[in-house]
């Protein structure tokens, strides 16, 4: 059989801002027709984050820190300040305001750089034998406290960080799958496949920074995964390091032998193990990629277009649909800005593959949605699409140094459910964030049986914007668990979902999830206090 | 929304011969022209099963018998000789042997029928006060030994038999999902299904007897599954008794909301929980069905074309592939065995939707079958497999009538293990029965990544027919392990295929679904001795 074992090594890569989403290269101001449009809705505020903030002195015992230094050697086991703010928290807007607040209380003691499969197993043992607290860290772009661990009853802290797992361990050509280290980011995941002439097709927003472990941790879901599927249904098997030791599966595609505890570890967040090997689906790099934008007389109509093309197994590589706010606003001129929008809605589909194959695809595909009364606007749309479906994030940072808040959370239901969804989680952020707030909505994920709902949120941001924005996500999450939709599509749980995870798997499957802990993770080192309620 | 909520009574249905598969009405001897085959192969042996057999005299206690009457009413607490019977062991050919010979050591003390989901918790309930074990009951179509629980330190064993639940609970037609009982076979689901325009597509050669409840709780996979999705691919909701009260999941076709706890409860084989509604992704009902034949030149040239197939995201609904041995003893006529058969392999490839989608997916499917070197032959072998498809369990009781050991396994695993586990398990068994022995194969499941390989054995039968077979199924499970594959593709664990399981999951595999079987059903009442390590 053709496999092939193929390694890279670990190159320096680009850090994140530690304040910011991303490259701090990329960090610019609004752009001058942005900012008239903000100033005239929102007026500005000049909030810069703190430049000069303090790092808490790292409280870990100067043995231990040889012991970490025996095991890893001294070049991977960092104390430094500027280290330990750059793994402080995730990127959620909750985040971002206490590091620009200057609040880094969360900083660990220390930031350990396992090379391999056994050095994680090592620190484990060590962080068990000290009851030492431990957070994997991948991309570090958490939104919702995944990497907010409690410290309390520790003897200290430390953030276990996958930048030197980048390797490719195996590509197996027969049966499309590689093997791939966790520390592996988006783009260079898909370098090393492109080299063998592969994808994985994961495209999430956070693509960029975030890591082949944390896409298996979490659960991620890329902007494409209605062509090339979730990220859990690529991954076909998986190594963990835990406090016990290893678990590895994967032994075919589907079986029955038993549960499929491979779905155990996805969405586990860190807090059952390490992963530090994921084998995934693959396919062959597509020859061709068009996106193109379609335009629908209302969100209502738009959605069901979607429902048709899934349920009759006609679904694009990508398919996003925009409400009526966000189409607007994404099009809009500041001159244009409170003139009644008639605009409907906007959708993209993209095609990815050989010619032929999307040739086909797209002639189907154009003439359900035509029949639907979608009107085609050729690519342009989907070009503009593409070419800026990373950038929200900086978006954000420029948003928030101007005084207006700005936060996205998502959630997911069957179609039937969807209706009550929007208007649940619209209106109780509306409702949360008073007059002038605004509340945009697109449909990010399609399935079958239903949708996810992704929100992006702007207000006027209060002397006290988080707590201007914990009870308005409060208050979306509350109306979300109302109509018994899911608490997140593709963002998983960390802290900030967490009090309201029981309510979606109820009191015994809370208890399922903290025997599993138990059991693999007896004296409770690994996140603790991400995920298990 | 259009949800429709409908129940259908429970109907007298038709009972399973006690030690043959099937309808008792459909037993026939075997036809002439198998019986000179056999014959000719194998010689004939007159080996009728025992016609009068003595059930062990039920061992539960008067008082806690009333107590089970009591809450579901005496109707529904049966302790029959022939009622007990019925509910004794599943159908493999161990399972039929020591039922042939007469052998009910593991029948239950009593067989009761829980209504509903209340019913089910309270007899759960009951069960742990006075530590009775319980083994759930659908169709017992078993054929790993799923229905085999220990009963050593319990008060006495019950059969929870779930005949009684058969109502299409509700159907969502904006969603496509439909809520089923357990109780519900193939049939009866797909009738009421059927009303409302929808099926759920789901056909493994138990259909006619097996039950919703028992698709879930062993991860079913079915002869179209390639079109319409494993079972456990088709479930979006469950709802759970357990000892320590339910469990209700499923808010959303996907999620990221840690774990997927959905994974967890399927294939759990009863020794979690008592799946009490299973809610599943339903499609329309086709309005065509073509099943047709391909031949090809080798085994290994027919599976590289169902690679090709299904990594091109191209796979029809149906399609199998038989090796050579196989291909000729489907095609056999008494004259032709001893000859050097040159046939080639046959593949099934079926085709069911609407006719303009069948016909674009059957051209797009026939031109790369072609082009690999396929050579079509037409409907006729396609219907002729339709024709027979659920009838091979019939056979094997006629072949064990005439002195011939018939029996079946299957597995997985990736492309690039297939040969190595072809071999291996073809080697290993071959090696085991002794000369004479026949063993063919086919690839009934196929996915992306890897297929299915289920084979079939025939041998004259020792005196000890069970002492002749089970060493050979151990070998091919030492084979099967060996290779890194699964112990089972589609037929559970049960108590068959235990000892192999640790090897597949890792011992803290094993020791994750203690904890788990720990937290739901702390005093092991639920079908102890299966599934778990």
């Amino acid at each position: 059989m053709d496999q092939t074992t193929s390694q890279t090594p670990a190159t320096e890569q680009t850090e994140m801002h530690p304040s910011r989403w991303g490259d701090p290269e990329r960090v610019t101001p609004l752009p001058d027709a942005a900012r008239g449009l903000i100033e005239m809705v929102f007026g500005l505020q000049d909030r810069p984050a703190l430049a000069e903030v303090t790092v808490p002195a790292s409280g870990l015992d100067s043995a231990l820190v040889a012991e970490l230094a025996g095991l890893l050697g001294s070049d991977h086991v960092l104390l430094d300040d500027a280290t330990r703010r750059l793994r402080t928290r995730g990127k959620s807007t909750p985040d971002l305001l206490r590091q620009r607040s200057g609040d880094l209380d969360d900083a660990p003691d220390a930031v350990v750089r396992p090379g391999n499969h056994e050095e994680v197993a090592a620190v484990l043992t060590w962080a068990v034998q000290h009851h030492v607290a431990v957070v994997p860290f991948g991309g570090g772009t958490s939104v919702t406290g995944g990497l907010v661990a409690r410290r309390d009853g520790f003897a200290g802290l430390i953030s276990l960080d996958l930048i030197r797992m980048k390797r490719l361990l195996e590509v197996d050509h027969t049966s499309m799958t590689a093997t791939l280290e966790p520390g592996l980011r988006g783009p260079e995941a898909e370098a090393l496949l492109a080299a063998e002439g592969l994808t994985l097709g994961h495209y999430p927003q956070s693509f960029e920074y975030a890591t082949i472990g944390g896409f298996a941790a979490t659960r991620s879901s890329g902007q494409s995964s209605a062509g090339y599927g979730r990220f859990d249904a690529l991954v076909v098997g998986l190594r963990v390091a835990t406090p016990r030791g290893e678990v590895s599966l994967g032994s075919s595609p589907a079986n029955a032998a038993g549960p499929d505890l491979r779905q155990l570890f996805l969405g586990s967040e860190g807090a059952f193990g390490v992963i530090t090997a994921v084998t995934v689906r693959v396919r062959r790099l597509p020859a061709q990629k068009i996106y193109e934008g379609w335009h629908w007389a209302s969100f209502v109509e738009g959605a069901a277009a979607m429902r048709t093309l899934a349920q009759a197994g006609m679904l694009p590589t990508v398919i996003r649909l925009s409400d009526e706010s966000e189409t607007a606003i994404n099009l809009a001129r500041p001159s244009e800005i409170g003139a009644e929008s008639s605009g409907g809605c906007m959708m993209i589909t993209g095609y990815e593959g050989e010619p032929e194959a999307v040739a086909a695809k797209r002639a189907a595909v154009t003439s359900v949605l035509a029949g639907l009364g979608g009107k085609p606007l050729g690519e342009e749309p989907g070009q503009a699409w593409a070419h800026g479906r990373f950038d929200a994030p900086y978006l954000r940072d420029s948003l928030l140094d101007v005084g207006v808040l700005a936060e996205t959370l998502e959630t997911a239901a069957f179609w039937s459910n969807i209706d009550d969804l929007y208007a649940g989680v619209k209106g109780a952020l509306e409702a949360s964030l008073g007059d002038g707030a605004i509340v945009l909505c697109h449909i990010s994920h399609v399935y079958e049986t239903g949708c996810s709902l992704y929100f992006t949120v702007a207000q006027k941001a209060a002397e006290d914007a988080l707590g201007q924005w914990l009870p308005a996500k409060a208050a979306a999450s509350d109306a979300i668990t109302k109509v018994g939709a899911t608490i997140t599509h593709h963002h998983a749980v960390g802290t900030d979902h967490k009090p309201w995870l029981t309510a979606e798997i109820g009191e015994l499957g809370a208890s399922i999830l903290r025997a599993v802990k138990a059991d693999l993770d007896p004296t409770g080192i690994l996140n603790p206090g991400v995920l298990i309620p």
